[in-house]
């Protein structure tokens, strides 16, 4: 079954502290978003690729990767309003047969066992999500705006790639747009299919604030 | 007020893939227990300080604070079954009077606002616990194996140190010990009381697995 990966970078990179957005911020010699790329190929060669970025950037990225050398061959998608249109319109581009992984455009560091797992659970099952349990506690905030403790070992953190069969996947994104939709797994279930749970990787970190860019240059470089 | 702070080091280091337990690795020249003494000393010299430490391991540390010029006067409490059992063998050497921050050894990195911000808040209204947003999507797992996304603003993870007037905290650990005593928080709040939430700071990591050290070695050395 033919493979696809999808990276969403739509990232303003404002809480990294920086005008440019932080898929482009530099790791270890390169983007981040370059790093993300090239884990995909590495993986698997024979994969097709779509990035998506907004209109605005992509010129910019098109000279990154003249400037970085960067010749994975990889089609381009319009970032929308939301991750939800952004993620849809790089659906657009696949056939119904396959599957694909969506994956965070700042997560360079999802280990290959992990994306194989992802895209085998998802052919067989459907649809498949990385996690991890947690390592704080955890607290609910309740409307009222006191909070209550929560079991920790009930929850998990969600990672990317989130990995689906392309015609379910298709399918779901056709339903309109609700806040709910945090990520592909809540429009997927929003469809009415259920995604299993594989086990992530720590390392698999999405670049969100300046102690996570550093984390990932020691990981890359060690 | 009088200011009490009781450091929790309780740890195997299974996680760690050490036999070492964790509060003893080496981070940045010297252990990592004796880091986050030092930072809650520098934060306050005349605070008193309370070292939990299981009695098979209480020889270890003294040797290695001859061994690391650790000259920083501290008493040391036994540990006990669980951290539950721990923390109250810490409060059974604390007057009633005063406030007290109740540490996890392995979090090296609070910040000193995030500890001012706690003894204060405790003082004024009775119990402090600072916190974080998340930056990963949550799911819950349900009784029967299936999983449910959950908002994530609507939750935040808690870190130390759990900050409390001493009498209720005191009071709060006579309770019989429950499974569901994940934290300080859940056993004041089991008593009756209420915490406050503060905002924590992201550094303050508690150091559970390999990359946690690596990133702690960072923050503490740039």
């Amino acid at each position: 079954m033919k493979r696809y990966v999808i990276i969403v970078a739509g990232g303003k990179g404002t809480r990294m502290g920086s005008e440019l957005p932080k898929q482009f911020l530099p790791l270890a010699g390169k983007p981040i978003l370059a790093h993300t790329l090239d884990n995909f190929y590495r993986f698997d060669p024979s994969m097709e690729l779509v990035v998506v970025l907004p209109d605005s950037q992509q010129e910019y990225w098109k000279q990154l990767c003249l400037q970085y050398h960067i010749a994975i061959p990889h089609h381009i998608a319009s970032g929308g309003e939301t991750r939800f249109h952004s993620v849809r319109n790089g659906l657009a581009l696949l056939p119904d047969e396959g599957v694909v992984a969506i994956h965070d455009g700042v997560r360079p560091l999802v280990a290959h066992p992990v994306i194989e797992r992802c895209f085998e659970v998802a052919r067989e099952q459907g649809g498949a999500i990385p996690t991890l349990p947690l390592t704080d506690s955890l607290r609910q905030i309740l409307p009222d705006g006191s909070s209550r403790a929560e079991e920790r070992s009930r929850f998990v953190t969600v990672q990317t790639p989130q990995t689906f069969r392309c015609c379910e996947i298709k399918r779901a994104y056709e339903l309109p747009y609700r806040d709910s939709f945090t990520d592909d797994a809540s429009v997927y279930e929003a469809a009415g299919y259920t995604p299993r749970l594989v086990e992530g990787n720590r390392e698999n970190l999405k670049i969100t604030h300046p102690i996570d860019l550093a984390l990932a240059e020691i990981l890359l470089t060690r």
